[in-house]
Parts: structure tokens; sequence; C-alpha cells
């Protein structure tokens, strides 16, 4: 190490931990009357806002909750939620966001292994949090959050509503300072093997990637995709990763929020014209969900900017979208990285270039944001040239990082092997600094000696015309080692077969974009394709779904 | 402390430091073809910047630099300035940026108190260091900067000129991560008493003073001041505040970057039009200086948007810069603050209001930027409300502040008395979180019992037709205790003396602005101002001054 002059802890006292509390204090002092909006039931300023959280405080501390608990909570997205990210945190508790959309016993095992003490759930969520609650091992006392009049539940050990437990709190709190390297937020993920794994953020990890994410949003590019004036709505839950952090960079900011409950399309289209929403994001099948509602029929969007993740972003969705007048913006990020990575970007030499070359560049993975490293690596532990051709597994360095899985030491090793944080992606990274996405490394397709994408398969299938939705995934071939196989939803009163789509791929064979092994020689139409608990194509179950059709060699099969 | 669950050193591991290198990561992969300019002698682009941080760094340790080295530069705006602001801390040494404002003693005395052990001279100051070369105590080795052809140089202990050195070296250096409070930089502050005061910043400071910035000027307000796609000129010395820490903030974003070398007028005029500059910042009186130039008479200054700060902004000078197309935005800050604290900020609230009410606001010095505390103290060290009526000393908590002066102990705990930085100025903040400066504390007139602040009497004086700069500071008087006193420069042909300035005062004694004693009895018609070394109203030369005055009984003095 060098022999830097480092300033001791004693000579820095004065150095303000970063702490989440700076970020709400920020954004309540800009904005004192802006909104924070909930479904079509619920309006107040950013000044009740900061007294709500100062309820909540002291409604918790009298319910017993100490700094280093850890606080459940089981809801969609609410203002419910916004001040639970805020005072759980702010208390030196840890806030636990409950995937309600894993299964109950998947649940039941998060909780247990969080170690939750607390736990507010929703009025939906009774009846499945009564079935497990007989097998947690550490939660001590609940607290009911519900939308109708009826503020009575059946929950074990029930301190209170939530409404009336703030009615009742004193509107102010003097919130300590602390470590910021504590603790503030945790949850699992969804990983297609195995127990979900817990990964853990601190103050000072969310208090930069708020920082680095508004320099992103707002500052970078010739679009400003976020501005203090603009109207903020999530379609990605806030139980998963924070709602990507966007909360914090809201509120940090002041622009105005609303928040829509559970997704219910039709609401999600009222909300977006009444209360004029300018900016969201959310994961590819989100967003076709929505402009397939039927009140999204001819709508203009003029206006409303979106960062999609979570899986990549094909061309025609695109598209599709900006006929519709939304500014689609592709950026990359995984639960373990709190989430956001990089974001797709503009440079000058792309501004000056074609409108085709910038559809390009918005939908891939982006350049990394501020303070974040990204390189390839081989499966030797070796960097790879970022030269957009070598390509190896995506591997991050960042400020903002999970550095482990909870109570799970050896698979935090494993993710951090060689100093790096290991992604799973397999990427190139172009002379410009933009990251491809290949594929995820167990979804590549090896076939005759060869790699293939599946992401880029499909992103190509989907340039067919027929096409609504589709996913590629290697099935075993004798000969082969694997071959591409392709499920497809087609739009209504269209058809196609394998040999449609091989003569749709041909030409791409022929312009050098895949080899010819590349094209599907099985493919299934079905009405659906399966997707995980967070919106992303479920290539696990789709692989399961694969053998058993082809066992009872079913009929809506085509083949080569 | 509260017992929150903190991630113990030795398990955070990964958690990247906060590293000025990580800053110019960021920049350099966004645009690598955008330009840095020098006059209009150089430019290159940010991927030459890069490669040219890390010759220079190489450079330096060829020449003996190591971490924890204090390397000092003497120069003027420069794109040399810029590299050194990176490669010197990416080094883990500290860079002291010399005020060559300062007298030669002066110079001398923060030299050997900072013990500078290398010098970088621009050739325009090698007979100043001569001048003190014998006397300074620490410093081994120099290194020449020069813009002239002949590369010789008559300076003690060369190594070498800067860009033949540079071209010698290698173009990459691979720079070490090391603890984020390092010390990174430091700065002598420019007292009005006794010898200047050393304040110092670490990596992390400034790392978290770039981003908070960067929220500042591109999420917040509706107008965004600086995005990634502007051009960015200082018009504040490099060697003050890291001309206020723009640099890092424009490098982090990939901005088109341009230095101007000295500030000559007519230069500066050329730059602004020929590059297209459309952000920058000064103080007042920089900028009647540039408007004042010929070359700027009738020219159409349209989307140039500027921060204002070192001193208060006033209505004059704002409705003036506005009508030659020039949009200003106060902000506050000072040596000890890195500098930012606060930044006049349009609510939603003001903008439904009038043109007037805005401009009233945008001179204020606005609204603490994110992750600042500000408040008032009394001077029993208690807090004030913030209710625009109390005034107080404004104190200050935020991550980037000086944590005291170097080697001065006792001048640091007087700083952060209380826990709060101290800054000297009295203020209000009003209910919506608007922070207003009344004055300097030493600069308050005590007259007759009550307290006047010549700020505002300066800003109601400078509405006059025929002033075009004011000063105004209170002289002893037997009777009243303290009697304002005003220095003012007319406007060519203008007339004006203690009777026309007392008409024009009486109907904002009517209004209840100020009350009748704040009136000027006595009032002196100058050419020209006195100003501190970093273009301040030089309030304690001008007491001296007016003392003289008095004694001589001068003629250009008129009293009621």
């Amino acid at each position: 190490m060098l022999q830097t002059r480092v300033i001791a802890p004693a000579d820095n006292a004065h150095s303000s931990p970063l702490l989440i509390k700076r970020l709400l204090l920020s954004g309540s002092r800009y904005e004192k009357t802006r909104e924070i909006v909930y479904r079509d039931q619920l309006r107040y300023s950013y000044a009740t806002l900061n007294e709500r959280i100062a309820r909540l405080a002291n409604a918790l501390t009298a319910a017993g909750v100490k700094a280093g608990d850890t606080v459940a909570v089981m809801d969609w997205d609410s203002h419910r939620y916004l001040e639970c990210m805020f005072a759980i945190p702010m208390l030196g508790a840890v806030l636990h966001t409950i995937n309600i959309r894993l299964s109950a016993d998947q649940i039941l095992y998060t909780m247990n292994h969080a170690e939750d003490k607390f736990v507010l759930v929703n009025s939906e969520f009774v009846s499945l949090y009564k079935g497990i609650e007989s097998q947690l091992t550490t939660v001590e006392k609940t607290i009911l959050l519900t939308d109708a009049a009826d503020k009575s539940a059946d929950l074990p050990n029930l301190v209170g509503e939530y409404e009336s437990l703030l009615a009742a709190a004193s509107p102010s709190y003097d919130f300590a300072d602390f470590d910021e390297n504590s603790v503030a937020t945790t949850f699992y993920t969804t990983g297609t093997t195995g127990n979900p794994k817990g990964v853990y953020f601190t103050h000072r990890q969310l208090v930069l990637h708020t920082l680095s994410m508004a320099a992103t949003v707002s500052a970078l590019d010739s679009i400003r995709l976020l501005g203090n004036a603009d109207v903020y709505m999530p379609i990605t839950p806030m139980f998963h990763v924070h709602a990507w952090g966007v909360p914090y960079v809201a509120t940090m900011l002041g622009v105005k929020q609303v928040y829509p409950g559970r997704y219910e399309p039709e609401l999600l289209m009222k909300l977006i014209q009444q209360e004029k929403v300018t900016f969201s994001h959310c994961v590819p099948t989100i967003l076709q969900m929505l402009m397939n509602t039927p009140s999204a029929k001819g709508h203009d969007f003029g206006g409303l900017r979106m960062i999609i993740g979570g899986s990549a972003l094909n061309r025609a969705l695109y598209e599709a979208a900006k006929a519709t007048g939304i500014q689609l913006t592709a950026a990359y990020g995984m639960s373990e990285t709190c989430p956001l990575i990089s974001c797709a970007y503009i440079n000058e030499e792309l501004l000056a270039g074609t409108e085709d070359e910038r559809t390009t560049y918005r939908i891939k993975a982006g350049v990394p944001v501020p303070l974040v490293e990204a390189a390839i690596m081989g499966a030797d532990g070796q960097l790879l040239p970022s030269n957009g051709e070598a390509q190896g597994e995506l591997v991050l360095r960042a400020p903002w990082l999970t550095q482990g899985y909870f109570r799970e030491p050896q698979k935090g090793e494993e993710l951090w092997e060689h100093g790096w944080l290991h992604t799973g992606d397999v990427a190139a990274i172009d002379s410009m600094g933009f990251i491809e996405i290949r594929d995820r490394i167990k979804d590549v397709i090896k076939t005759g000696g060869e790699w293939i994408s599946s992401l880029e398969l499909e992103d190509l299938i989907s340039r067919h015309a027929a096409v609504r939705e589709v996913a590629v995934v290697g099935v075993a071939d004798p000969q082969w080692g694997e071959r591409p196989f392709a499920l497809l939803v087609l739009r209504e009163g269209q058809s196609l077969d394998a040999k449609g789509l091989k003569e749709h791929l041909i030409p791409f064979v022929e312009m050098g974009h895949i080899n010819k092994w590349a094209i599907p020689t099985q493919i299934a139409l079905v009405t659906e394709i399966p997707k995980t608990s967070v919106g992303k194509l479920d290539k696990k179950r789709i692989r399961v779904d694969i053998a058993q059709w082809q066992a009872a060699g079913s009929a809506f099969l085509s083949t080569l």
C-alpha cells in the first residue's frame, strides 16, 4: 500500500457519514409542496412525507424496533414502501424487502434466513403469512398495511394498523448519526437453482448509488432522462432491488412520485395520463404488457422516458415503443449490484451518425456509470481486451456492490473470485466503452464447437413480423452437442413454422451475423412464455417444458 | 452510538475506495474524441488527456515524487493544471495549488508551511520564484511550464520542461488503490488578518463533492446548468478551490473543456465565441470586467449559463447580464467548503410566480446541495429557527468540508466549534430552505444599537443608474458607534453626491427595507475599488484607505 497522507479517524471527526437520512433532507427542502401519489387514493406533499417518516420511526421504536434489527415488508408499490425505505434504515435497522412473487416456501426460507424480527404485511398477504407463520423462527411482531376502510385483521402478534400507528405518533424524530457501513437493506436473489441468496447494501452504498445514478440520468447524454421537474412512477417492484434505486434518486431531487400498488395495466395507464408521468423503468415483458393494454391502443405517450433493464431490449420493442412516443434507454444491472452498472449512452460520435446506429446503441447495455469499472474476464481469470471482439464473463468493481451473500461465505467468495464481482453474463466491451451482453453463461448454446448467443438469436427472430415474443434455449443433441430451440408467441391471426423461420434467418447468415448452425431446427408455438417472479424469461422452466413436449410428441412443435 | 449491523473492514474488502482516478475513468470512456482546449494554442481529445495524465505520472515518478509528497503548481488556468489535478493525487501525492496573486512573502510562507517538495513553475513566475528560492526550506526539484518555443529556463534544481518530460514518458500507468481518506489537495485561504491558513481535501471529499455538484447542476431546477453536451470554461482560477471543483465534474461527465490561461478579457471573449462556451462561473467583479470588454458590447451571449459566487450577486448585475443573454445563478461556498454548499434553485412554487420573484431567488445564496446541512447559530451556540427572520452565523455540515487548518489545531477547533463549521457569515434561512447571506460577521455595521448589513446596502445602492460598483464599510463614529461609508465607481459621464444617494435610498427606508440610520453620510467617488487576490471587495484595505482620506480631507469625499 502506498504511504499516502491519510487523515486518521480522530482527525476526521467532522466528515458527515453517508447516511440515507441526508438524501431525504435534500429532497424535502427543494420541493415542500410537491406530491407523493398512491394509486388514485392518496396524495400528500414532501413536507408530509418527511413528517410521516418521523411518525413511522416513532411508531416502530414504540413497537420495539432497535438498531440492528431486521424489519421486513410485504407490500405492493406504495407510499408506505417509500416511507419504509427511509424510516427503517434511518433507525439503524435493516429493511428486508420480501419478494412477494416467490412461493410461500421460498418466502418462509428468506424470512428465517434474514432473521426478520418485525414484519409489515399488506392485507392481501395476510392469508399467505398465516400459512407460514407457525414455521417462522425469528418474527416477534407484525404491523398491518391496508387500503381498506376496515383496519382490523387476524394477524398474529399484531402491533396495530399502519395508518393508525402513524396518526398516534409524534411527527418529529431526531435521527442519529452512525457508521455509514451499517447494513440498510437486504433482499434475496431469485436464482434458477438452489435456495434464494441474500444480498445486502449499506447506507454508504445506497447514497453513492443514488448520487451516481442522479448524475447518469440527468447530466449524461443528450436526453435528460430525469430532472427535478419530472414525474416518476416505477413499474419495477419496490421489493426488487429497491425499484432499481430510483425512489432514492427521485426523493433526493424532490421529484413528484407516483406509486401504483399492484401492477394493473389499466390503472397504470390511468396514472400515466392523470399524473402526467414522464419517467419510469421496467423489464421488457412489463412494457409489452403495458403497450398491449386496450387503453394504450393509439395513445400518444409523447414525453415518457423509460429505462429498460432486467433482460435485453430488442430492436422490435424499441421501435414499437418509439412509435407510441416512448423513448427507451437500456440499462444493465442485477440484484448483486444495487443495481445500476451501465446505461445506454449516445456520445458525440453517435449523435453525428444515423438514427439506425443510435438505436443499435440505445438497446445495448450501455457505458458504465460514474465510479463503476467493468471488464471482460477469460475462464483463466485473465482480463481480456475491450476491442468489441474478445468475449468473456463481464466482471465489475464499484463502491455499491454486495460484499457477499448473507451467511453464505463460500458463495460470496465465488462471486468475488479474482477480486472482481462475477456477473454470470457473457459480454464484449467495444472501443467506445459500450458493454454488449451476449448471453447468460449458462444460456449460451454450444453447437458443433461454436458458441451461439441465445440473446442474439432472440433479437433476430423478434424482427419477424409474425412474432410477438420469443425465447431460445439450447437442447441436447447427440450429433451437435446442443441445438437451438425457439419458443414463439405469434401475433393474432399470424402463422409461422420452422421453415418460415429459417427463411427469415437465412439473410442474417448471409450477412455474417450468425452462422448457419444457429438456425433452430425445432420451434414450439405457445400462448405464453414462462417468466420468473421478476418478469424474466424462465429458461430453466422452458427447458423442462421442452423435454416434456418432446417426450409427448406435442402437436405444436414444428421441425425442419 | 446505535448498535447497527456494521460491515467490518475485513468483510468490506471489495468496496472500491472513492478515488479521483475513478472520475477520470468515467469521463474518458464517455467521450474519447471530445476536446480539451488551451487558449488558441492547443486542443486534444479525452483519449489524449488520459494518456498525458499517465505520462505526467511517469515523469513525476521518475523525478522522485512519491505518495505523501506535496507537489506545488504555479500556473494560470491550463490543460497542464487539469492534468496535475488528476495525476498528482492519483499518485497518492498532495497537490498544492499556489495562489499566484498573493505577495511573494505570502507565497513563500505557504510553500514552506505546506512543505512543498516539488514545484511546477510557469515561465512567467520564474523571476518571482527565484526571488524567494533561497528561503524555501523543503523544495527539492522544479519543473518548467511554458508556452514559449524556447524550453530553457534558469530555474534552480530543474528536472526539465513539462512537455519534453511528457513526450519522453510512457503513456500508460497502473494507478494503485489506496485509502480514500488520503489528502489529495491543499491550498491557502486569503484571510484579511494574519497568515494564510491551509485547508486540505481528501480523495473521498473531492469525489463526493463532484457527485453532488453533478446532481445539482444537471438535475435540479428547470435550468440544466451543465449537461454532458455543454462546453465549459472556468473564469475562476484553478488555484482557487480547484476552480470551484467544476473541472472534476466536467471531466467525470466527459464535457468539452476550455482553459483560457491568464484572464485577458479579449481572449476570453474570443474563446467564448470560437469554442461556443455554454457554461462558466466567476465572481461578480470578473463578470463586470468581461461585460465591459469592448468586444462584449452588443454581443449576444444567448445560451451561456454562469454560476456566480464568491461575493453576493446583486440585481443590477443579474439584469445587466440577462440583457446580454447570460443566465446567472448564484451559489455559495468558501475555501473551507471545497467549495459548493448551496445553489440558487427555483422550485415549483417560484416557477408559478412572477419573473421578478424568481430573480429575487436567483440572486440569493440558494438551497443547500445534496448531502449538505445548513443551520443558523446564535452567539450562544444554539441553533435558531429557519423562519426567514432569525439571523445568526451560518454553520454547516457536509462530507466534503476541511477538517481543520494544516498545522493550526487551535484555529481548526474554532472553525468547528459546537460540531458545525463556522462560515463567519451572518445569514437567515427561510421556510423554503433558501439561505440569504446578510453579511460577513465582521462587515456588519453596528450603528445606534442596530445592525446594518453592508451587503444589503450595496445591493440597494447598486440599483442607482449612475453607479457601476459600490462597497460599503462601517467607520468609527463617536456618536453612533459606527456609520456606513460608501465607495462608489460611477458610470462614464455620470455624477452623484451624498445627497443624491440619500434621495435614492429614502424610498427603501419608507418601504421598510432599511432603517434611516443605514443611509451613508459620507461617500467617496473612486476610479477603482480595492479587491483581494480572488476578486472580492477588500474591505480591510478600504478601511485603511478611508482613514487616510479622512485624515487628509480628500476632495472626492462627499458628506451630507
